[in-house]
């Protein structure tokens, strides 16, 4: 496969890596030639041509949502390749502006990988960047077959799972599912801002889970906020609604508690309802906790003891206190295995509960 | 030290059995005979005397709200201790009604472990429940020396650290710092309940984290909530007004975005404000990823290494995509040591990044 990589950012040569791994052929370009020549001395690729004979199979363009119609519009004029992608995290905007300038729409299909860190820049990008991450993928009426299957192959080589949608669609999924969650996530994190210190002391994990995401990047965010306002904005409105009608219930001593157990019943649900890993159902593991030394060496000691029981650990949480010697690992394992794990840390030793 | 716990539930069973691992005897009654015996059998003490010859050092009342005040009345009138103490979650409604009821405010000293599990009764009792967690004490000005510091002792003693406040400080902290981030967690996860299939499945880790704590118990949360109503309703109102700013500024496509950025960037702030593992700040650690083989032994294979190194792996957070064979292991350490960790997993051909 030969892909050129317009836009030499943190995606752009994130994808380029993922792709040479698979052997593909890379032509890297940015409007920042050293953005571009850093790529290449990582190792992403080759410098665009000058000229080009044989077009590309596809052309990725890895820019900023608002330059991306310009951008496909230059790179079909001159042949660049035979099929073009966006990755740009908001897509009816893009899309609407394509329609403006371009007279290709054949060779378009809009897409969104569903990845990234909190670092920016060539530097910053990984092979495995998208290795089992969704892929967003947004064919127009327009887009001719041969150009879903070729933007489809490469998202697929980079270790991505491509999924179809329309424009629309797209951008309410990721309003409900990444954009909303991050400003009520800020929401919540905004009232910590004047907080007494007594008061964040006594923060358990359940707070840290909640504001999380809030810490990202105030610009970048404000970007994809504003370019999927619409969306964002309903759903943040039937949050707002929702908490204001419970506190108007709990400041008015209402005893009946509808709108709060209403809340937290629709609340129970809607987390029931996120797929967790290995596609099942987020509650798909038992938990065993052991208490562990706070000194190198006992997660050696522990996950040896795990692993000759031939138990897969699915995932670890460490909970450490402050001033505090031991702290307790939480070993996330499937259910039938628990009980094995369980009696094999026992038998070595182990202070386990589950 | 001797103590009598009232109430053989999760929390009281798992003081008792916490003070029975440091030599404490432990007198248990509850008003479920059944209960107060399955304590008993589980090793957590034995059974309250029908008549008490010389008073326990520390009573703990172990009930629900609710009935804190009577069970205190009862329990100073036959002079059980020469201490008491109570678990309730909530602090101003049991000290009001304990101000009614009770002629002895001396020898109390409302209390709160910061801790429990989402199991209930003496059965899902552990000795290690409130390891390293915070234990609020809201001592009365009526509250006599020799009290708090049994009591206090008595905290320590469970592994806990004694955090004092007073009965109004304590409900307006933990209705920000618990009560209130339930329901914004619920209010995010309600929006789910009828979402796309599609859409859940985009969801990353941040939405996960986002709505965990909403998948509690419903009828639990909603006597805590209601029980904290005046300040939990403060904090959701100023939540509720800054997300219908938000939805607002976003739905007229005011291409200022003050409400947004601000909030973004008030959220930003109060995230750096809770303070992380070992006292430090959240952010003090630095993550080392490595890419692992979703397999049994793997992470055994890769924390020998991390042991071999010196390096004390703080906190590990495992990520695995659906159907792929690899995952990322992070590992949070000191960032002094970090270097020495990149070089040593790189030394043994772990493919790691940072």
């Amino acid at each position: 496969m030969n892909v050129a990589v317009i836009g030499t950012g943190l995606i752009g040569t994130s994808i380029a890596l993922a792709l040479r791994e698979h052997g593909s052929t890379v032509w890297l370009t940015d409007a920042d030639p050293a953005a571009a020549q850093l790529a290449v001395d990582l190792g992403a690729g080759e410098p665009l041509p000058a000229e080009i004979r044989d077009p590309a199979d596809v052309a990725v363009i890895a820019v900023p949502p608002a330059e991306v119609a310009a951008t496909l519009a230059a790179a079909q004029a001159r042949n660049l390749a035979h099929a073009y992608t966006d990755v740009a995290s908001v897509k009816q905007l893009p899309v609407a502006q394509v329609r403006a300038l371009s007279r290709d729409l054949a060779s378009y299909v809009p897409g969104h990988p569903l990845a990234g860190r909190e670092k920016h820049g060539p530097a910053a990008a990984r092979a495995d960047l998208f290795l089992g991450r969704t892929w967003a993928l947004c064919p127009l009426p327009e887009t001719a077959d041969q150009a879903l299957q070729a933007v489809t192959a490469m998202v697929r080589s980079c270790g991505a799972v491509p999924v179809r949608t329309d424009p629309a669609a797209h951008d309410r999924w990721v309003a409900l599912i990444s954009h909303a969650p991050h400003l009520v996530a800020a929401a919540m994190a905004a009232r910590l801002e004047d907080a007494p210190g007594e008061a964040l002391d006594l923060a358990g994990q359940g707070l840290r889970d909640v504001t999380r995401i809030a810490a990202g990047d105030t610009a970048l965010w404000t970007q994809i906020l504003s370019a999927n306002a619409a969306p964002v904005a309903e759903v943040l409105a039937a949050v707002a609604a929702d908490l204001a009608e419970a506190a108007r219930e709990l400041a008015e001593d209402d005893t009946s508690d509808k709108a709060v157990g209403g809340l937290l019943d629709r609340g129970q649900a809607g987390v029931a309802r996120i797929p967790g890993k290995h596609g099942g159902a987020a509650r798909e593991f038992a938990v065993v906790q052991v208490v562990i030394p706070d000194q190198p060496g006992e997660l050696a000691r522990l996950f040896h003891a795990t692993g000759a029981a031939g138990v897969n650990i699915e995932d670890v949480r460490i909970e450490h206190s402050p001033g505090l010697p031991v702290g307790v690992a939480e070993l996330y394992v499937r259910p039938a295995e628990a009980g094995v794990l369980l009696d094999a840390l026992e038998a070595g030793g182990w202070p386990v509960r589950r």
